[in-house]
């Protein structure tokens, strides 16, 4: 599938809503505008040349597991070559050991187009950056001496090894064990599943971070230890000892992301190393939870915005009878299909989701750069606590999203949606992981009103709402956005009653913290999602009014705004009477009634 | 994947709130209550028995096509000819052609079993219904006479060749040719795409109901004519010629409904003759139009209440976290999801919306029985006109909930939802096609507002609502339903409301049309249902003041309707707020100007 990434929205979003130059300039690295524009267009190359033409045959070929090794789909291993080579697997690592740490605010762009272009490609590098924070932060010295730089360079790759068949969603069950040893290492043995790349045919190491129980640990997850396990021991030459006692029993059929592997792993008996202290496993894999699902909301953005391009594609090209206000084009057999109603309703839904995320997901990154980065204290901890906020909405709604852009995409192309050469039926499956995996998006939704909202009160939320509030009565004054100012004024008055409303709600029954979460969550994102419209709105009318010779391109957003404002943001009323229909009506049938 | 048919829902549905019984009476055939009930039963045993077992492996073996000749999945062949040897082929046939005569508000049940336990198994049989149907209308004697009787008995099935790869939605574009002959018979020519059962292994002979242009024929949709094409033709002592001019070219690779065979049908001069009059084919099919549509609508119920059953038995049997208000089963390591009121949410959304869909389902299968069947002209008539009104949304709303009511349950699953042996994410592939074939869903809406809506100003939907509304009179006297009977009313009032604006939008500008439908379409639906849940609440109360001795099957009744409107009727409010968006903000953006 053709794919070209956004690269005008892209700059939008960078540099004219979020002054990436200004950000970097503040995060103390070398980045101008000119150089981050010059990564964005070999990321589009890379990205578009490279990886693209890898997915369809991914999907089909998918992966083989063949006495204990797994072979990926033809051109991974190849493409996972250059993409190490040309430095892209060091983006964001960190400097000392190797890595070119871009801040997440360019980075994320790349991230975008590489799941849009593959997401199974993209699976196992996105776990190794993961491994790769956990391990910077809270392992020893002499693990990061031995295994750090070749995992930020992507020569080596990392896993995380959480879930066991009796544990997912709740780790308190976990089962591996991890028996200390006289020099200071650990057996390990245990089985894991659904462990992304925990075999691969192209890195010659794999580095997996297990969770296990020490001996005597304190039952539930206070009793959880994180340990490095490689696949082959690193000497400290640099050499590689024999193989570790662990080894991939099977891989998964998957309805999609065929390409990334999906590994049972048994460790029996494998040397490993404590990450962090004993009994804090937890802790240390909460270090990274944030970036890790912002990586998963990404996947929801990139897969939207490759669903995006294949339906607008297949609409301005299928003729199919003709427009309801008569013929558009009489000198063809009928019309492009563009021209209905209802097609652009699609289109323009998928257009006003997709580049609403953009904003949100480049707004959260910025967060996620001053928390790890900003010279202030005050300011990490702000970004911090803005960022911890906005993370479950980034990956459940983003995930929620791409999964209903790639539908709308099915549904652009009829009866060839469903047909896999098309491509469009593959982001459907593809995507539909992201709304299970690194916490399902019931589980972001408790998570944001357990932690995030009953955690402070509210306040958080309260300042972003304010925020968006005084950019509302700025807008307000200027004629050309005063509706819209309005609109979404409104929106966020009725936001901050209803979080008031589900603060009580969830102090007076823990039951209604469940009844609400996900429509709150959803409501949320809408009207979050209708505040950065504003911001794009005001920006684009500020280009307008200097007379910007791009004009079209300022004149699109201000239609995508109105677009969004009239018909997605309406959305979030259904969701606000829902959530306020009360926990009751989810309770009160007795479990042996659901069926008769 | 077990399945256990709703039988105590359907039977609630068809005496407790139809009246099955007196409406056979009605139609003059001699079905009782005890008779419907024990063919039920059979077709439960059936569906459970034999065709639920054939699902997972027909998804992983798909259809093969080697030398012209398809293979169907293992079991497909031996399940078919149990299928015709039982007499389920012919459920609904004709009886002076050996069919069995059985009314709608019967088979509908029976087929949604079927569509639950395998839709790739039921494809066949649907098209060779429909097939039925038009050459039993539309058929000359001679033809009816050489291959009714055994269409109708199964031993030969039928296709429907409509779509060309440059027609689709768009028949006026077709170009496949009939040229005729001296004897009275058409030389046919042309290639067909998308093709269900266009090739099998289980028939003896495949009948396809081809449209194609005659030479001369006026363009567009009113030069097309319908032609019977079969693969071995007839002679008149019952024996069969060679075979016809026409093959099977490539089948496709698709999403789902692997077991299915998705033929490309190229006709090379094949022999056939004409159905109807020349030119009058697309009449002809529209005969059968109603009839198919309702057939997948179908489709989405029965994968529906597949997914439910699937979701509510993980959610009992798995064990993960403790309930929001502490342990529920504190002898167990964890709790049963089933206690969460996330995971009872989607439990319940997905069981108010299965049973709604029922209620709906069994109510147009009435409507369709009265317009074919019916004693007197004028309730034929008056049957016609509200099937015709219901059909679209029947079609459109159904096959949505199905794929949003599979997406549930795969995320019940949680990760194991993602994968294959599970049966949750096939639901979802294989009913995503519904949304798309028998005209897309945005074309089904389309329909709605054009046909149905503008067609008669309205007045069919408000008599529709006026008896909702009565209905809500009566029931608002009574204490233990009143709430319930005054948000029904208030959503009727809106709905009367909303249709007249609708229809003066659309008078005032045809673009309206496309910009309101699916909106209209899906806000109808779930005011719709909602009347519906107010009737079925009523049946339920009127049983516990009886003093049933099934006091938890009506209970459960009532919860589910205030479920229903308390956490799903809201969505109805986005719709309205959407569609009253108004069609200037889908219009207004440059086709250049959808992406930079």
């Amino acid at each position: 599938m053709s794919y070209q990434a956004p690269l005008r929205d892209m700059r939008f979003v960078l540099h004219e809503l979020f002054d990436v130059a200004g950000h970097c300039e503040r995060l103390g690295n070398g980045l101008d505008r000119e150089l981050i524009d010059g990564v964005l267009e070999e990321a589009a190359a890379f990205t578009g040349n490279e990886i693209a033409p890898l997915n369809r045959n991914s999907d089909e070929e998918g992966c083989q597991l063949v006495d204990g090794n797994v072979s990926t789909p033809k051109g991974f291993r190849a493409a996972y070559q250059q993409f190490v080579d040309n430095g892209w697997a060091s983006m964001t690592g960190p400097t000392e050991f190797g890595g070119q740490g871009f801040p997440q605010l360019v980075a994320f762009a790349f991230h975008e187009m590489l799941m849009a272009t593959s997401l199974s490609f993209r699976v196992y590098s996105g776990l190794t950056e993961g491994a790769v924070l956990a391990l910077h932060k809270h392992g020893s010295e002499a693990l990061k001496r031995d295994y750090l730089a070749k995992m930020v360079s992507g020569q080596w790759t990392g896993t995380m090894c959480l879930t066991e068949p009796q544990a997912g969603t709740d780790l308190a069950l976990l089962r591996t064990k991890a028996e200390p040893q006289a020099d200071g290492s650990y057996k390990v043995s245990g089985s894991k599943i659904f462990i992304s790349g925990g075999e691969q045919d192209f890195s010659e190491n794999i580095v997996h971070l297990v969770l296990a129980r020490l001996p005597d640990a304190p039952a539930g997850v206070k009793g959880i230890s994180l340990l490095l396990v490689p696949k082959f021991v690193a000497n400290t030459d640099g050499s590689l000892s024999e193989k570790n006692a662990l080894s991939c029993g099977a891989i998964e059929h998957k309805m999609g992301i065929k390409g990334a592997s999906t590994c049972v792993m048994n460790f029996d008996g494998a040397t490993g190393w404590l990450i962090g202290e004993a009994n804090q496993g937890l802790a240390c894999m909460f270090t990274m939870m944030n970036d890790a699902r912002f990586q998963v909301g990404l996947q929801g953005l990139g897969i939207g915005e490759a669903a995006f391009q294949g339906a607008l594609r297949y609409a301005r090209e299928r003729l199919q009878s003709r427009g309801l206000t008569g013929a558009q084009q009489p000198e063809k057999a009928a019309d492009p299909i563009i021209v209905h109603p209802d097609v652009r309703r699609m289109l323009l839904t998928q257009k006003s989701l997709v580049e609403g995320c953009r904003m949100l997901a480049a707004y959260t990154a910025r967060q996620l750069d001053l928390e790890h980065g900003a010279e202030e204290p005050a300011a990490r901890k702000a970004a911090g606590k803005r960022a911890a906020l906005l993370i479950p909405i980034v990956k459940a709604f983003f995930t929620d999203m791409g999964q209903e852009v790639a539908s709308h995409a099915v549904q652009v192309y009829g009866g060839h949606g469903f047909i896999r050469e098309w491509g469009m039926e593959q982001l459907m499956r593809d995507s539909r992981i992201t709304q299970l995996y690194e916490g399902t998006n019931g589980i972001q939704a408790l998570d944001l009103i357990r932690r995030k909202l009953l955690g402070d009160g509210g306040a958080e939320l309260s300042a972003l709402i304010g925020e968006f509030s005084a950019l509302c009565d700025a807008q307000a004054q200027r004629p050309a956005l005063s509706a819209m100012a309005r609109t979404v004024q409104a929106r966020l008055g009725e936001w901050r009653e209803l979080t008031t409303e589900v603060i009580a709600l969830s102090q007076r029954d823990a039951q209604e913290i469940g009844a609400v979460s996900v429509d709150f969550l959803q409501y949320s994102a809408y009207v979050l999602l209708a505040g950065f419209w504003l911001q794009a709105a005001a920006t684009a009318q500020d280009a307008l009014d200097a007379g910007s010779g791009e004009a079209a391109f300022y004149q699109a957003k201000l239609h995508s705004a109105t677009f969004f404002l009239r018909r997605v943001l309406p959305r979030a009323s259904s969701h606000r009477e829902a959530l306020l229909g009360g926990a009751e009506c989810l309770m009160a049938m007795p479990e042996q009634s659901f069926a008769f």
